[in-house]
């Protein structure tokens, strides 16, 4: 994949670009990053106007912070400080460290902090933004992703929670879903704090490696997780990770929650804090009728700012990988409640909750289901005959885009054959031939290229005809 | 601006961050990054959405390369290679060097040498994009900005570049500006070539130089570029640029062709090729009825890829910046042709030609120019009276959103002043009331926030009253 591209200096640190006149420059993509396709495209277009759509009726501002922050303003949540090459990417510039965003709720924190005293309380908010996570590249591991976010700041009310779970399943609904397709499971972040309490496991990067374990009950399993949760454990590539050093007991403990879940399905396992928590999901989900939600304990979420009620969106439908293996998909969003983020940047009490969509997962998983008759248009053809009749294939071309039609003039110089080959290879309906025969009759030939039929069609009647076809 | 923001360590290069306990992160953005708020987004959208309309109709394909290329594949056409603080973001990835690209066209080139078998020759293909330039940040000058481009590949034929100068206009048009708001100017590198042959100046690096300094022509007047073009200049920060060391027999010769224009608009006065551009030019520009384009051989472009015609779009109306003075908008956007871009990458022959729109730009001109009435939607809210009366609440909200209607729950808690307060700070069209009384009548009382006239409605006849409002 890396073929031909060295390791030369960066143009922004060096005076003159270090180059090898010898080799040509890389004609592939570094690993994480992909070239996206117009079915794709379109398809994320309509999930993405379903979105807006959607907002419009909660009740949520649009809002876009830029790719750039300060490191600092987001560098108390990066995603996983302890591995270097799984953070962020970070730029130097003159005195300051700047840093892509990872995710849109530190920029967001960041956002109300700079305007507290301006925005209402509670904010609502929605942003469509690109993230980036600087993570070891591997198959199906991107670097970069479109991402959906809406956040209620400003309200304890757990009611946002659930409405947050109500809102994205109306949002799958709209893209095609139905309702058994997916599933948002939920649990609470109490249900772990009460746990660090009880295991007497203050130290916050000791919490964070026990959180990140369990996070991955999910993809590897408990008897995986065991190992995180220990010593450590070897990954496929023989890399190994320091497990967060617990003890079997304690281990045990974790196993009792987390795993032997139908013990603990009900608030009355669990203290007052936590069980305050699943009462009010339960009690609002329940007024809002969201069926397919389900509690679960085991939900964690990997960034350490939750505070409360977690979620995650699984889909329940199988989904293939490009090669057409059967793969663990994963979920396709989530988010939680964060109530001290914005308390970070002063003294602002600013309780908040917010929930994500990847939407290229979506796109990706949504190709899959459902048979999207999203169809690329592509342009009628005018071919071109003679140099000097161009004033002619003119006057067609805009009698057609007039009327909306997608259209052009063959935009090369060639033979007819060649023309004909660049039409049937960009898929276009149909090609207009008007020659000095046609020209003279004050007709065009219409040939329709899925069917291969030929007429002879009067120019004023021409764009009726031509919607025929397409 | 960077208030406590000090040089930390990158995350992605140390094992463990540095932190300073003491010191909150900055609420600050880095310069030459804004965020953007709903009206300004919105008027995004329309152009966006009038910009896809457009691409159809004229039957190019939608594509989306990765914000990330290898430096090496963007590297030979970095906008500036001399300032060091004028390029691109760069980031090291174990053995590669990564940049965000600072433009849409050399990753086309790239994805076009990556697919070139598959492709149809022409290609057309459109992008939306973010791109970004590390440049020495100042006021009004941004480091990331939304930009579209649209390109024909594999074209020699300049009825290409004409009808993207069509299709420019026929953009700016649909988004409200009139023939007279804008002027589509042209030129072609030819002119500059032959220059460069006549003044035997054949070093890559003196002729981007002339380039550049040329076309500052339009923001610092002919007395400085003339500096550019013999020993050199002091900009107002007092940084001095070295110049280009021409002669001043040399500057002279530069000065009849681009400065005393009005010897130079005919295509008899350049040699053979340079006329055959211009005549082709104008031609199809004729032919397809662009009114408003004018061939001006100041027009430059300061990008080194060019080959052939360029183009660069002007606003003909008074801009003013946020504090309210006029200011000189430059151009919203531009291109041309680029024969030799893609066959860097191998022996690949695919003569190109483009265009592209500075987005953000231009928003902030039409955001003067028009008074656009898009109208952000607020909810309509629902006023919470008592905690056990939530169904009732969700029963209403859900009959609005049924229709609709942009609405909510008051997400908080609190009295009713505060609701109040908050429906007026968010701009809200109107709130309900439905405490007990209004729930044992079957009716609930909705209050006109702009007129502030309150009636007493049936929960059947709701949803058509707040239409009345809204």
């Amino acid at each position: 994949m890396e073929l031909g591209v060295g390791g030369s200096n960066p143009p922004c640190c060096t005076k003159k670009m270090v180059k090898n006149k010898k080799s040509k420059p890389s004609k592939e993509l570094p690993a994480g990053f992909v070239d996206r396709r117009e079915k794709e495209l379109l398809i994320r277009d309509f999930v993405v106007s379903n979105i807006k759509e959607i907002m419009i009726k909660y009740g949520f501002q649009y809002l876009e912070t830029p790719s750039f922050e300060y490191t600092d303003s987001i560098g108390k949540f990066l995603p996983d400080k302890e591995r270097p090459d799984s953070g962020v990417f970070s730029f130097k510039d003159e005195n300051n460290w700047l840093s892509l965003r990872y995710d849109l709720t530190a920029p967001l924190a960041r956002y109300v902090a700079k305007n507290y005293l301006e925005l209402p309380k509670p904010f609502k908010r929605y942003q469509l933004g690109t993230v980036w996570r600087n993570e070891k590249p591997g198959p199906g591991r991107f670097r970069e992703f479109l991402q959906f976010d809406a956040d209620f700041i400003g309200t304890k009310n757990l009611m946002s929670d659930a409405e947050l779970c109500l809102m994205i399943s109306e949002i799958l609904k709209k893209c095609g879903l139905e309702k058994k397709d997916f599933t948002i499971k939920w649990s609470t972040r109490k249900i772990t704090d009460s746990l660090f309490e009880k295991l007497k496991i203050n130290l916050s990067s000791k919490r964070l490696k026990i959180l990140r374990s369990l996070d991955k009950l999910d993809r590897l399993g408990w008897e995986e997780v065991k190992k995180l949760l220990g010593k450590g454990r070897k990954d496929r590539s023989g890399d190994f990770t320091i497990g967060a050093q617990l003890s079997s007991n304690e281990i045990k403990d974790i196993y009792e929650i987390f795993i032997k879940k139908e013990a603990t399905l009900s608030a009355e396992n669990f203290d007052e804090k936590v069980g305050k928590d699943i009462q009010d999901m339960k009690k609002y989900l329940a007024l809002f009728g969201l069926e397919n939600s389900i509690f679960d304990p085991s939900i964690i979420r990997g960034l350490e700012y939750y505070t409360g009620p977690v979620f995650e969106v699984n889909l329940n439908f199988q989904v293939k990988n490009p090669k057409g293996k059967n793969i663990q998909f994963g979920s396709i969003g989530g988010g939680g409640r964060y109530d001290n983020l914005v308390s970070n940047f002063g003294n602002l009490d600013c309780p908040s909750t917010g929930i994500s969509i990847g939407i290229d997962r979506l796109v990706f998983a949504l190709m899959q289901k459902k048979d999207f008759k999203i169809k690329s248009t592509r342009p009628v053809i005018i071919c071109v005959f003679e140099q000097n009749k161009f004033q002619e294939y003119i006057d067609i071309l805009n009698k057609l885009r007039d009327s909306n039609i997608s259209s052009e003039i063959y935009p090369n110089e060639g033979k007819l054959k060649k023309q004909m080959e660049y039409a049937n290879k960009i898929g276009s309906p149909a090609v207009i031939l008007y020659g000095d025969n046609e020209i003279k009759s004050g007709k065009v030939t219409l040939k329709n290229l899925r069917t291969g039929n030929e007429s002879s069609v009067k120019i004023e009647d021409l764009v009726d005809e031509i919607k025929k076809i397409i």
